[in-house]
């Protein structure tokens, strides 16, 4: 088994430290290899996704991400800056199938904005399809407006595009994820106003009929983002494009109160994976110390479950994590009155520890 | 003045009868005259928005709208189904300005599904470009994919565009609408991603230099779903494109709990306005004399203020919803425990009582 451990910028490295500890202490069969990625290949080599980077990427069983970006890096030119390395490695890699739970944990309910009864025992699987959409879209580009309100005028624009197989592999992906858990799915489109997800409401609903045993709904976009506010446990399994998928998943991370806490996965067809952190670099407290990384040594569980067949391993983690959880730790992200703060290392410590 | 009043589907009717008999309670010089729209104008001649009704509105100083939809028109083709009554008057009245409040109100801290102190208090002002972007962008359609993952696959897109002047616009009434508030801007935009938002990013930077006393900040629309669910408050004016618009200023508004109270406002160039309440059409509660009209009448008082240039009746209207409030009156939607529960007749009789 490959891995290869891309930490990234900000808090990426302390946080990915602690995730390879953790994977150490469950002596497995792994082979491991680092390489820069985001503003730190930039500064290493002038490229987020430098050649190496990637060719190490696409030749492991799977990718241990940490995260990109750093506010020094916003005035480079867009090819160049942090992001376009995690769009890159979607890309390549045909990443097409982002997983990304929201769970509340029971010990932190309180850290939600939520009231309390709107969150506990939240658990939702987010299914974002991840290499099409408006993302990658041609054509694309800055003209002069052919026509339109202003023609003439200077205009940019970008392409929304979903071929129907691009659609059935996902809505395939989101239909299996159904039958292991509660067995409803609800596709998000806006069938009202896009073509494209006029297609995408019709190839979900043609799907669902190979699977009987799961119920579908439809919802509008901007009724998912209030239903998700005004009562997220209804929601179990929601699937949706790369655009509406971006959003959804970060508002619904956030409702749990502690995206600290949440991993993601993102895989292609032949099960090569990509995991990381839902949280961002967080270059206000990189190098302090006091990180969460229980969201990557979580995203590390989700590797070895999908990418690396190691779903007794994954487990164990995730047991260690609700150990420590219930022991009270907590980094300063999570922490409230009455619990243990800790740092990175000690978080990293305690669950190595628990292992 | 004249006023061009469209009802529409589901609780429209209730709700816009409550609303003028506010209007005709404060004996202003109006004519005023009402056409079928939507569901109910499939009905009657066969199209959502039929040429005498779109000609009335034309005609008008303001449009006064209920509401559209119905689950009954689901199966229509969709240039026949309600919602898109609603886009063509957007479009052939040029109201390229949204102006979306999201106001929690003090006596209803209660009903917001977050917690008390995170939204006592809360009052942003969403601005949503509303004749552009990828809701009207050509070309759009259904082909034979000419590239990309699957060549020749069935495909369906849509473009997203905004020109220079369309973006300079919507920039200038969001800082002038800050200028009567807290001076504050936040633009929404995807310039990580997406070319058009690239260039919304680069227009509304230059178009705040022209306002030194207005702060403004960029937020991804991403960060923004999230921001808005951890901490409103530190919301004043967003501006946004018309699909991040759309999903967000839901959103925001649910986060207030009494999504019943929320009015809403459409401009043009030439302050012709169209006005609405945020929620829909609730076919669901539709003739039982239930449904919130306070919406529509704090509609009713925008349209005087914005477009038919009667600020102190606006006022009055505005203060006699506080006063009913006050007095306990509450519709079954934002009821809760120790107040009194009201239909929409009784509500709209309380008003009229108070102006
Ligand atoms: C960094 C950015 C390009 C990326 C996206 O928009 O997909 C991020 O927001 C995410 O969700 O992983
Ligand atoms: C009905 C629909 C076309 C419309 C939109 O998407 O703009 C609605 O959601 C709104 O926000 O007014």
């Amino acid at each position: 088994m490959k891995i290869a451990v891309l930490p990234g910028d900000g808090i990426g490295p302390e946080i990915v430290a602690e995730a390879i500890r953790v994977l150490d202490a469950l002596e497995l069969p792994y082979e491991m290899e680092s390489a820069p990625v985001g503003g730190a290949a930039y500064e290493a080599h002038g490229h987020p996704l430098p050649e190496t980077t990637l060719k190490l990427a696409k030749d492991a069983d799977a990718v241990l991400f940490g995260a990109v970006g750093d506010w020094k890096y916003d005035r480079l030119e867009r090819s160049l800056r942090p992001e376009q390395a995690i769009l890159g490695l979607r890309k390549s890699l045909g990443l097409f199938a982002n997983f990304r739970p929201a769970i509340c944990y029971e010990q932190l309910v309180g850290a939600s904005s939520l009231k309390p009864e709107l969150v506990s025992g939240l658990d939702i699987l987010i299914i974002r399809e991840l290499t099409g959409d408006i993302y990658f879209g041609q054509p694309r580009g800055r003209r002069s407006a052919p026509d339109g309100h202003f023609p003439g005028a200077e205009e940019a624009f970008d392409t929304m595009r979903y071929t129907r197989p691009e659609i059935e592999r996902i809505a395939h992906v989101a239909f299996q994820a159904a039958r292991k858990r509660s067995k409803r799915v609800t596709s998000v489109d806006k069938a009202n106003v896009l073509e494209t997800f006029q297609l995408w409401k019709d190839v979900v609903t043609d799907v669902a009929k190979e699977y009987p045993d799961v119920a579908l709904d439809h919802m509008y976009v901007d009724n998912a983002a209030m239903q998700l506010v005004k009562d997220p446990k209804k929601f179990d399994v929601v699937v949706t494009g790369n655009m509406f998928g971006d959003i959804l998943s970060d508002e619904a991370a956030m409702l749990t109160g502690s995206i600290g806490m949440l991993p993601s996965a993102s895989l292609n067809a032949s099960s090569q994976g990509l995991y990381e952190p839902s949280h961002g670099s967080a270059p206000d407290i990189a190098g302090k110390g006091v990180a969460n990384p229980l969201a990557t040594i979580l995203s590390a569980a989700m590797m070895l479950r999908f990418s690396l067949n190691q779903a007794e391993a994954a487990d164990r983690i995730e047991s260690a994590v609700k150990h420590v959880l219930a022991q009270g730790l907590r980094t300063a992200d999570i922490w409230s009155e009455g619990t243990t703060k800790v740092g990175t290392r000690e978080m990293g410590d305690a669950v190595v520890a628990a292992i």
